[in-house]
């Protein structure tokens, strides 16, 4: 279903089974449950160009009884259920393209257990990053998945988000230790017990990371947990082109630097994040690096890589472990979106992702560019660039026809370039609806049919978030 | 099905639909099928107490085109498919309960490509382990998984293999960037592009990776490729009890030193190596360690480990970067297995694996060992403890039904107590025939129902390894 119908239903009052959905659960949840449009509209999407399709009714859950019973009412009349966390996904994961009702599970907000000798902990799934990371502090222990907003660790795990950190620590697929979800049927299944490593029967941890609720509803997950570095190196450093830039990537990499953050900008995205951030960065290609270890190892890190750096023609690698002047510059790499606002004043910021093998990250990244160029757009680039994965933040005036067609195209040709270069449609922003044409022509039309009966069989009606992944 | 019925079945002529399948298949395979029954016996379990249960033939394939070619006769007639790589699983995961056509990928073995500039690499299940390391060394790559045996990357994918590296590198899980599968239908699938993440639809690699053959053939796999370290440092250290051998496990994986291997070896494995490795390690517990990195970075990891050893009483930790000395060692660790026979002649050495959370790791090690003695049994212990995995070698006289009996319980005892403490019924072996019996206790109902849902979604006639993980 297009955006449009979605934005009809908006107005309309709910009937049919949706009505009756409402009505069954009025009186469990009361002001928990509300068909406010406000409300609605906030829970669908709002940070993509995808018109914002709400669901019939917000319900506020507190734990999984209460996400069964939510399920339960839908499954009996065929009504869609929509979990959202905090509406930070960039693919319209959170619309309601067929109305139904949508499960806000930010107030199960709680975390569960720590068990710091396991390097792991139980969390429910509306407990986010940044919240999760404030509790862990006192012990010595992080989760490294850092996807930039402050994203809930359910919708962290549903989009298989991962972010700067995912070069050294992993994405959402390897930190996610087992979780527990209600099926399409109203049942909870746990998929994993707490140890390390398992053989014990097909991997619904994996299944459900990265379905986007297509599948089941998250209630809670376990997560692995690192210790923080004892010691941290950081820096900047300039390359003549992009090219050199990747080079550089590719050959840290290769040689086995364990580094743990390294970003690329391009020089449109440097002068931008000047701007912001009142920086005085040279404007051209940059790499930002940071390294964790131990005192002795994050400077031998620092150092190799300067020289790797050097045979690419880059440098100087300036680069320190006083902690103020690191945060300043992740700050300014964590602020990139913002900064590119300004850059096109009244213009919305779309960031979409590809990821392509390292091999070919210089290649796709200076035929964006060279497109970028061509089109006469504006569109920042800036990667997680050890993954072969980077972003454009595409600048359009919704307002102007022209420049939305524009970018689809722009979109579009940027994601066929990195499958016709081995990548995918989208390293870690996930499918929702923005990116279902898509998953043909990556994976084929005999897989997607196996993604196809495995959701039948878990979710025979089509009832756990309806229209997304699968085209 | 139990073992007797395979066993009568050996000495059957084929009938009804597997007669028309050998007939289909006769033509186009000519010699490379075969009935005969010491090749099929052979092609069945072998290194269990589990009954040998034979298929009805044996294929031996070539290509992808091949084993669709199987599958499809095989789906016309309902018949079952066994996919053999070495043989060298340890729960029964390639006898045939219901007969059928084994399908062997031992031709398969061709590397197909290596990207060492993506530290990735494409080859055919076939390909054992050591091939491929044999194939990578000149390119200074190596693939880090080692369960032990040379076994098939297919059948380490099928079962989700792990082993000593695991506690650095990870699992099968971790290391199958993509594979192309042949499904119950006879159609291909390939399930992830060659990107190092993705988010892009349902992680079909992770389904297929541990699912033992029962949801499709795979025929290829791309993995993940490491750089040799550029340094290697390793040594042994003893510890007055197992306890404080795990509490200083815990403490090293908790401070986040970078452990390549860290492994347990309990007094009677290491007297067992000793006599058959001509060693002269103090009987006491042991661990095993190495570590990977730059030569300043494995002396400091050695000195830190022999910190933390010293600590819990451990000690002296004597460590070499000379490669001879540490070959011998790690050669005295994988002969393991061989030098438990000797400990009681004429009795088979039966390996069992569980892992528990890290924290529970002494606890479990403990009572094991406690049974053990208890029971009067021959069963040394050796784990790779970094992941709190730990496998017992029960040495059992085949021809004493209560010695065999003994043993069962025994093994019995062991899986419950690891899921007792949130731990598993295998950690890397997998479930096959031997541990289906657990998956109940480990999962619960629900969960179990959702992967027969997926497994009846993929193989609605059952043909796909019946038997096997599901009870």
């Amino acid at each position: 279903m297009g955006g449009a119908i979605g934005a009809e239903r908006a107005g309309l009052p709910a009937s049919g089974g949706v009505a009756a959905v409402i009505e069954a659960l009025s009186e469990p949840f009361g002001a928990r449950l509300s068909t406010g449009r406000a409300l609605r509209e906030q829970h669908a999407n709002t940070i993509t160009w995808l018109a914002n399709e709400p669901p019939d009714a917000v319900v506020f859950v507190e734990d999984t009884a209460e996400v069964q019973q939510v399920v339960r009412a839908c499954a009996a009349h065929g009504v869609p259920v929509i979990a959202f966390g905090t509406g930070t996904s960039l693919e319209g994961q959170v619309n309601a393209p067929k109305g139904g009702i949508c499960i806000d599970l930010s107030r199960m907000n709680r975390v569960l257990a720590v068990h710091a000798e396991d390097l792991d902990c139980v969390v429910e799934p509306g407990v986010t990053r940044k919240q999760l990371n404030e509790h862990l502090r006192d012990l010595g222990l992080f989760f490294p998945i850092d996807p930039g907003a402050d994203a809930s660790l359910g919708g962290m795990a549903s989009t298989r988000a991962s972010g700067t950190n995912a070069v050294r620590y992993g994405t959402m697929k390897d930190n996610v230790v087992a979780l527990t979800a209600v099926l399409a049927n109203g049942e909870v299944i746990t998929t994993a017990r707490r140890a390390k490593k398992s053989s014990a029967g097909y991997d619904l941890t994996r299944l459900f990371v990265g379905a986007e609720g297509t599948l089941g509803i998250i209630t809670s997950l376990t997560l692995r947990l690192s210790g923080l570095p004892e010691a941290i190196s950081g820096g900047v450093c300039p390359f003549p082109t992009i090219r050199s830039a990747c080079d550089a990537v590719i050959m840290t990499i290769q040689s086995g630097l364990p580094v743990a953050r390294i970003e690329l900008l391009d020089e449109v995205q440097v002068r931008a994040c000047n701007a912001y951030s009142k920086l005085d960065l040279p404007e051209q290609p940059l790499l930002f690096l940071e390294f964790h270890g131990t005192e002795a190892g994050v400077h031998e890190q620092a150092e190799r890589f300067g020289e790797i750096a050097a045979e690419f023609g880059g440098g100087p690698f300036t680069w320190t472990a006083r902690p103020e002047e690191r945060t300043r510059l992740w700050q300014a790499r964590h602020d990139a979106y913002w900064a590119c606002l300004p850059l096109k004043p009244g213009a919305k910021a779309l960031a979409t992702d590809v990821c392509v093998p390292l091999s070919r990250l210089a290649d796709c990244v200076d035929e964006t560019k060279r497109d970028i160029e061509e089109m006469g757009m504006l569109a920042p680039i800036v990667g997680h660039v050890g993954d072969g994965n980077f972003h454009t933040v595409t600048l359009v005036d919704m307002d102007d026809p022209q420049d939305v067609a524009k970018a689809k195209i722009f979109i579009e040709r940027m994601v066929h370039r990195s499958l016709a270069m081995g990548g995918t449609a989208t390293g870690e922003h996930g499918v929702g609806q923005g990116k279902k044409k898509y998953l043909e022509a990556e994976h084929g039309r005999e897989t997607l049919d196996a993604m196809r009966a495995i959701k039948a069989a878990l979710d025979p009606q089509n009832i756990m978030n309806p229209g997304k992944i699968l085209p």
